[in-house]
């Protein structure tokens, strides 16, 4: 991409700009707009430019004046040398947009500014993603969510020496609101208007944060020209603009769609969508991990899942549920996939005679769900694939389900030593996953039947075999994503199980009661949310996935 | 409603009953079976009951054994005597469901048991509603989710008369699954098996839960046969009895609907669905009612709302975003309309020039709203008014805009002594809500403008009357659902506001620091989702609406 005002044989190009700060009738911003991928994507670190011979073509032609400015501005900041500034009523600062007054500047989104509109005066707002100066002409990229045009201006009758100043001095990252004309080789500029300046030092630039990190053979490569990459701190602690590239943009309009698609899968399902309580009375799992609340003279918990709700649910008879919240852990892990505070996808479900009726319901669920992913978001995917690459994402139909025995056994037969009861450790996770996606050609299957003992407490055991429990796991790049299980939903059963952990009795008994009135058979599980998104896009840690990621270290912003 | 086997002219009808606790091939239960509110609704408090002709009718002939016995039971409890029991393979409990083995009952939804179904050999499953005896007959009246249907049993030679013992001592609450043909007038019965039984006595009772409270007339009335009304903590102490009323399954769906329509208005209005943490380092309301978090060595605090993380979603220019989610009050207010945790919908929208481009836009989102649910929950909103009666909601469109100026005269014209920049209290709240109902005939109305000093820190203010702010609230039946405002944009300004209001500046750096590289002029809100349910419904209580509500006093469950 050498010239962000020539797309792939489209020819977007903006031209003409006419400020006018002075009020017209209001209007308010079409709100059917989306902001969506398209060929105007800002490339990584490379700087949109015109060649010589555009310049000139530009350069030919000046523009008549704006017949907008109606009505002269009381907010203006004149240039220097305001008596000599023929452009003075053309730009300045809006000010404090305090809603004084309604305005109808009916903006055209940046998306918007394609051949199909050449001609056209249009007004404009976007953030300065940079400027370029340069003798009597001046050029702003202008950025709105992830799309970018390219504003020229040229000194003429029209537009001042002081004009032409004052735009090259805005910093990036304002907002400003560009009048011109959208056309294919004439392009003068006469004026710009911003909103209020922000700081001119940026804790991080834009570019650089967009910018792929360099592989390890590039980096060994010692290039003379190695661009500098943000880091992952230097980008949490300056969210607000990292939010701003366009792989952030991407990340999170993927993460809007894995809830979407969770809900409109379970909906036609049948499920129910319910709200959990966060604070509870007792820890959910067993006591270790939980946060602790001061709660007016007494104190209580932040919930580790909604799990317990969800049952209550279906012990009151709501047969399929789902929940969408926030899960606290109190957890001192600082890894790449861990955080405090994460948002879970919860579901649960009656069964009639086998708790596989949910399992696979749940397997087909996140198939259904890859499936929408990659049809409704290729240029988000593409996107992010951009400044992180890795391969797309695999799964199979049907799922594949493995049981815990036979992923033992396929370990072992590649030379790790692990007992029939043992629980899997992280790398033992990503090595079965790599000997799972060898042999099945698969990024997502599901382990059935996990030894009871590495299961919590209200883990239904197996019918058969002691050892074992009804109980899954579900994988994505060889990373658990979802755990899951048959719930014990005998209160006799569930209350000697919470004796064996050492649970307190007395601090769920309203769980335990819950069981005393009748509760169908019910299996369900809990998918991470950030880990599904990390995941299913390959990325290398799960606090890119989170908006303001929590974790032992990190409370702010 | 004289009898749940005769609704409305369609007659379905439940008859002929065997039962096989044998096992059969695994089927999974049909997924995509939806619980809706249909003509078979239990009506409240009446008891279905079949009149003397019909039992005539129906006891007129047996039917011969079930073909279906294939397989002997194992974990079969056998009646008391079981030498002379001739059923005794037809009947018994399952013991403890834990997935033993896959089963291939074709179950059909209680709501299917229709006169369209009628003569077809079905399996059934639900829960036991209520148990009638009587000599050598006996009815159950079988409930799933908001259906029931009624099950006739009579003595004859394949049902003995220890079958019949057994069934009429099945407690209430169980579940259970019955073999049986549906027909319009021959219903003999055959056999029938529980799964685990409940325990007999339940702290309360499905019917008694379900009651229509009796209006203060009713109640003077002294009314001989008074039927027992369950009180709100009882209820809540038992939600999961609570919870399998019709009345209870209709509010949930209509606020899982609620949520539903708020996300698919806003998704097509171009808004993203963000997350925002709930566990922050410092109080985002100024420092009242916040609870405390221990969090590893230090402390932390619970959200009281999202809205700084909306805004900051908004600097990262994402536009338009909502979220709904957990907020947390540490409020010590009893009162009906109060909870200490409640569900969130957030949104937050960037704006050109106007706030008032934000509050319309949420107010046609609210109003849109109303209408997809009178649209869509028809039967529920009536179930609820069954028990619950309330006027329908009214609204009006454009929706009604009041400005707090005439707000204020209004009820001055009305004999309320209110100062000009006095808040209103909510009782006053609720009179200004009866005026403007009889005025402008609508239960849904937008308060705009509210004076500054009554608004939090971050109020952007008024630019025409520094005694106002860019701020309102939002109404439903004279009750406040929403409060929202254009917020200040400006770091500067916002520094100088928090000092104003003495919040602590280092505890909100990185939120002011979010304005330092250029955020565009927005606006949002915060709808009570529970409130919403509860007003849209008119009832009384706000723990109605929450599946498991907390509040200064309540914890459990």
């Amino acid at each position: 991409m050498a010239d962000v005002l020539v797309q792939e044989g489209e020819e977007p190009k903006l031209s003409k700009k006419e400020l006018n700060k002075l009020a017209k009738k209001a209007q308010k911003a079409s709100k059917a707009a989306e902001v969506k991928m398209a060929d105007v994507l800002v490339q990584e670190g490379e700087e949109p430019k015109l060649s010589k011979k555009e310049l000139n073509k530009l350069a030919k032609k000046a523009q008549k004046a704006s017949k907008a400015a109606e009505k002269g501005g009381n907010q203006q900041q004149s240039a220097s040398d305001e008596q000599e500034d023929y452009s003075k009523d053309f730009y300045g600062s809006y000010g404090l947009v305090n809603s004084k007054e309604k305005k109808e500047l009916n903006f055209l989104r940046v998306k918007e500014v394609t051949a199909a509109n050449a001609s056209k005066d249009i007004w404009v707002r976007g953030r300065v993603h940079t400027t370029r100066s340069k003798g009597k002409n001046c050029f702003l990229v202008l950025r709105q969510g992830v799309y970018t045009v390219q504003v020229a201006m040229f000194m003429n009758e029209k537009i001042s020496k002081q004009m032409l100043k004052f735009v090259s001095s805005i910093s990036k990252e304002s907002i400003v609101d560009v009048y011109a004309t959208i056309n294919k080789v004439e392009n003068p500029i006469e004026s710009s208007l911003s909103l209020p300046l922000p700081l001119p030092k940026l804790p991080l630039q834009i570019e650089d944060a967009s910018r792929r990190a360099p592989t390890d053979e590039e980096k060994s490569n010692e290039q003379e020209n190695q661009l500098a990459v943000v880091n992952l701190d230097t980008r949490l602690d300056n969210r607000v603009l990292d939010l701003r590239t366009t792989t952030s943009h991407a990340i999170f309009r993927i993460q809007a769609g894995v809830c979407n698609q969770f809900r409109n899968i379970l909906d036609a399902r049948g499920f129910v969508e319910i709200m959990a309580p966060k604070i509870i009375s007792a820890p959910s799992e067993g006591g270790a991990n939980v946060f602790e609340v001061s709660y007016f003279k007494g104190s209580a918990y932040l919930a580790q899942s909604p799990q317990l709700y969800k049952q209550m649910a279906i012990a009151g008879d709501f047969e399929k549920v789902y929940t969408i919240g926030p899960v606290f852990r109190a957890e001192d892990s600082n890894t790449h996939r861990h955080m405090t505070e994460f948002v879970g996808l919860d579901l649960e479900m009656a069964f009639n005679f086998h708790y596989h009726e949910v399992m696979e319901t749940i397997a087909e669920v996140l198939t259904q769900m890859f499936k929408g992913l990659q049809q409704n978001y290729p240029d988000e995917i593409a996107a992010v694939g951009n400044q992180y690459p890795a391969e797309p994402f695999q799964f199979c139909e049907p799922p594949l389900i493995l049981k815990y025995p036979d992923a033992i056994a396929l370990l072992r037969a590649n030379g790790i030593e692990i007992g029939d009861e043992d629980d899997l450790s992280t790398p033992v996770e990503k090595f079965l996953g790599k000997l799972v996606k060898e042999r099945y050609s698969t990024d997502f299957y599901v382990l059935d039947k996990f030894p009871l003992a590495v299961r919590p407490f209200y883990t239904m055991p197996d019918a058969h075999d002691a050892r074992y429990s009804n109980s899954y796991d579900m994988f994505m790049r060889g990373e658990e994503i979802l755990s899951g299980a048959q719930r014990i939903h005998d209160a006799d059963i569930l209350t000697e199980r919470a004796k064996h952990h050492q649970v307190d009795l007395v601090k769920i008994q309203s769980y335990i009661d819950a069981f005393k009135y009748g509760c169908p058979p019910h299996a369900g599980g809990g998918i991470g949310l950030e880990r599904v998104t990390m995941l299913f896009l390959g990325l290398h840690n799960i606090r890119l996935a989170s908006l303001f990621p929590r974790d032992p270290k990190r409370l702010t912003p």
